[in-house]
């Protein structure tokens, strides 16, 4: 699914490269801005793109809003403060629920300084609201766009790529480990107290049976014992 | 849930500014920096913080990583890229839901340009990749920053019942056994090998790690160590 961010009236290059970075790092590529305040094509905001320089080249910039949507079936905008809008407000993880089953999907964010206008934000469908501690609204403009991106990526489910952790040792493996281990402990003199033996041992066991010890990872530990003991 | 954020080696003052930014917006305020190449105070980092100015103010520093992390009962580490190391990956939503059980949890972050080494990652308790396109996985450093915080605040809106587990150690605790054991494992002759032992080492410090041994757990630990060897 494609996502389409659109950047309204942004301030700062900086926070327009920085948006295109994170875009570029989850893989979306639309990028529409409206009327920037510091002109088009703008140094700053490819200086910071670190890897999306593309993604700043091809942005579409428009001089206002309703152009830069006109495409789009669905828009989603964003903004930090409540405002009395008869328009339904969710969060961002919400948000993305529900528009995976729209086509063209906008997520709009405002000024650096102001946000979105109650006139800007009537044109969308949906507002989402990020929720941070509820006295410090004001994100960083690429902050916000991280979010959704972030959570855009969760969506599609992309499988996560597992590390390679070999294979646990088998219980065969362990035991004859915790049996070479407990007749070192029981040579040295560890079990003095034979009402806590018991206990001691079944500690042991826990601590050894938690750590998921590989065949290797036994073995190592079959040469920490011996190599101790001697 | 006091989150604890901890960067490491981090390049830019612009990037611990804007972690601290982002920080104060999700409202948490524990920030912790291991030796940051620029030296400290570092303005760039006063400059970029707009409203987490005390964030970075009371922000503590530290020569080592050891230090940093040494009262921390779980420690989170996030990577870019997948290694082969023996110790549970999972997205930054999952560890949310592990750690909530935690009493003192850290996130370490690695510096810009190379993040965290091996040796650092077989600190953590567990680590985290965030799922971006598995092309382009460079997050900027306060990008990564506010997916974790982004992901902590949601957890606390969805509060879930609590189980009752034995508290982790701390990871001073957990150093010393190890260092303990090291110590040992040298006299004894465990090292033949030169070119080995630093791996050794590391693998040893992977089990024990993900052992997620309890304090109790841990003088046990080391009860065994000092039977065994003498």
């Amino acid at each position: 699914m494609n996502l389409k961010i659109i950047l309204h009236k942004p301030q700062m290059g900086e926070n327009i490269g920085a948006a295109a970075r994170i875009m570029h790092n989850f893989g979306y590529a639309d990028l529409r801005i409206v009327s920037p305040r510091d002109g088009w094509p703008n140094e700053k905001a490819q200086a910071m793109a670190a890897g999306g320089e593309k993604i700043v080249e091809n942005a579409q910039v428009f001089e206002n809003l309703k152009d830069a949507i006109s495409d789009l079936n669905f828009l989603v905008a964003t903004s930090a403060e409540l405002r009395s809008m008869e328009k339904p407000i969710c969060t961002p993880e919400q948000a993305v629920k529900i528009v995976r089953e729209k086509r063209k999907v906008g997520f709009l964010f405002g000024c650096e300084r102001t946000g979105l206008t109650n006139e800007e934000l009537a044109m969308a469908d949906l507002i989402i609201q990020i929720p941070t501690h509820e006295q410090y609204r004001s994100i960083n403009l690429a902050q916000a766009v991280c979010i959704v991106c972030y959570e855009f990526s969760k969506m599609l489910l992309r499988p996560m790529p597992k590390n390679e952790i070999s294979e646990q040792a088998t219980k065969e493996e362990l035991e004859n480990m915790i049996i070479h281990l407990e007749g070192d402990l029981d040579s040295s003199g560890f079990f003095k107290n034979e009402d806590m033996r018991d206990s001691m041992k079944l500690n042991l066991r826990n601590m050894f049976t938690r750590a998921a010890l590989t065949s290797q990872e036994v073995q190592t530990m079959r040469g920490v014992i011996k190599s101790l003991s001697s």
